[in-house]
């Protein structure tokens, strides 16, 4: 099993040894800032990363993995790896190096290091984007990382974190996005009323996801297609079809008064039940699928009625 | 401040006491088995806790409730929690105490004892529901809380946890929950096939949430939309606005063959960007919420179309 790709080296077999060590310090901040890297674990997440690395490569622009280190056991059961990593700094590793380098228990065989990925809102802004998801003072990884997963599936163009939000590198934050931090770009430490100013510079509506908003998710989303499907019923208070930019605020604290006053309307999630709120990842997802649906649908609806 | 309700003794200060190590041992299976009793902590999932214990003394049940511990400054922060925990066992306890006998690292201040208060399957059934969320060999205790609390969100009658899921009672889990663990009923060791049948006997539609289902999630509700606001347009493959259980998968796996064969139709949330797959939490989220619009609906459409 000599194929392309597969290191040819004896494996990393020394958990103590500085190059492990340089690579388990990724796990904090400090040495994240000093190198600009991070760690990905796992291979679901080393090969999203891969695959944005060789997109990258073939369209003549840096790559994004600087290091892979994987087990013998992993290239086996996942032989794509050794194509994926072909050109890269590549080493097989022993399963005790891999677990000192790791920031979680079990890295599945499979780790890498990358290079920041994140862009300028400008950037971002530039490119015309339809749906963005914007974390204001996020806190909790885990919470971060599964705002920025829905968004990818919800397809969003973008998702943006304000200053003192957490850090995306972070490998929590990381594990939870399972990839999708290297599908769709990230703009870090954006500040929010810039954020809003430039937004509706463009034409972006900015909606902020609020439990006490005077708009009702699912009745907007009611005028929205009574208004597409029969041409009557009240004009929408917002057109969710259009380009948009969803605020989603603190988990423990919500939006700040400053941060909903950015936007041009309060849209609460309705809740049918008891409960006295939807958690963070929940609550965004429902908002950004409200805005992919309606974004989606004219298409189907075009073709039906007129 | 010793209005009705605080609790008039000295805390309890000993944390290696024989009562704290017994409230303790509720965060093992075994403890909580032996006893059939679990631990609940915090303010938000006590307060839940000590509604419905006052809610069942109210009509002449049982209560669910069997022992308060709070700090002095928990009750000075809320002092609802006076009134509410009137007629329970209640006892002041220090920080040292309270941390004792948590499984969190902070209980904030309270922490209850409660009695089981799951339900067996007929009883749900019997009441006649109209939404239920099935968790089907789901293993993470967060995950399982979750969707609980995202089913009391989008207004579920009933939570069925299948065998072999993770013990809800786990304190990870009913963390998760947010309290609503004691807003809706929960089912627990359900026997999937068993279930089934008692729906399909009873007319509930049976759903599979799976990433390969034929069924798009989005296109059924537009379907659903288009029938309802235009009368037009193709019949739709199921209305969601029919009494629905919707099954959901362990987060690693999905739903297994033979679970997915006892369901009518496998749906699939659509993926619009280039995530592979939702996390469990959020897809659940998105199904009980296109269920709960699809029910809450038809008294829109009709005031204004009929």
């Amino acid at each position: 099993m000599n194929k392309t790709g597969r290191p040819q080296d004896l494996p990393l077999s020394n958990p103590r040894a500085d190059r492990v060590r340089d690579v388990a310090k990724l796990a904090g901040r400090p040495a994240r800032l000093k190198r600009g890297h991070f760690l990905v674990e796992g291979p679901q997440a080393v090969r999203e990363a891969l695959k944005l690395h060789q997109e990258r490569l073939a369209g003549g622009e840096p790559g994004v993995v600087t290091e892979v280190f994987a087990s013998e056991a992993c290239l086996d059961r996942y032989p794509e790896f050794e194509d994926l990593a072909e050109g890269t700094n590549a080493r097989l590793a022993t399963d005790e190096v891999l677990a000192a380098m790791a920031d979680t228990v079990n890295p599945q065989g499979i780790i890498a290091v990358c290079r920041f990925v994140d862009v300028s809102l400008d950037t971002v802004l530039d490119a015309g984007p339809r749906l963005i998801a914007v974390l204001c003072q996020v806190r909790d990884p885990g919470n971060a990382g599964t705002v920025l997963r829905a968004a990818d599936s919800a397809g969003a163009d973008a998702v943006v974190l304000t200053a003192s939000s957490v850090d995306i590198y972070n490998p929590k934050a990381v594990r939870s996005t399972a990839g999708s931090l290297f599908h769709l770009p990230v703009v870090l430490g954006a500040d929010a009323a810039e954020l809003a100013a430039a937004c509706r510079a463009r034409g972006i509506g900015i909606l902020a996801a609020d439990g006490y908003g005077s708009l009702n998710l699912d009745a907007l989303q009611d005028e929205n297609a009574r208004r597409r499907l029969t041409g009557a019923g009240p004009a929408s208070a917002f057109d969710l079809g259009a380009p948009t930019a969803w605020l989603f605020g603190n988990e423990a604290q919500g939006l700040s008064a400053g941060e909903l006053d950015l936007a041009d309307h309060r849209v609460a999630v309705p809740i049918y039940g008891a409960a006295e709120s939807l958690n963070l990842g929940t609550a965004a997802t429902v908002c950004l699928y409200a805005s992919a649906r309606s974004q989606q649908e004219p298409a189907h609806g075009e073709t039906t009625h007129e």
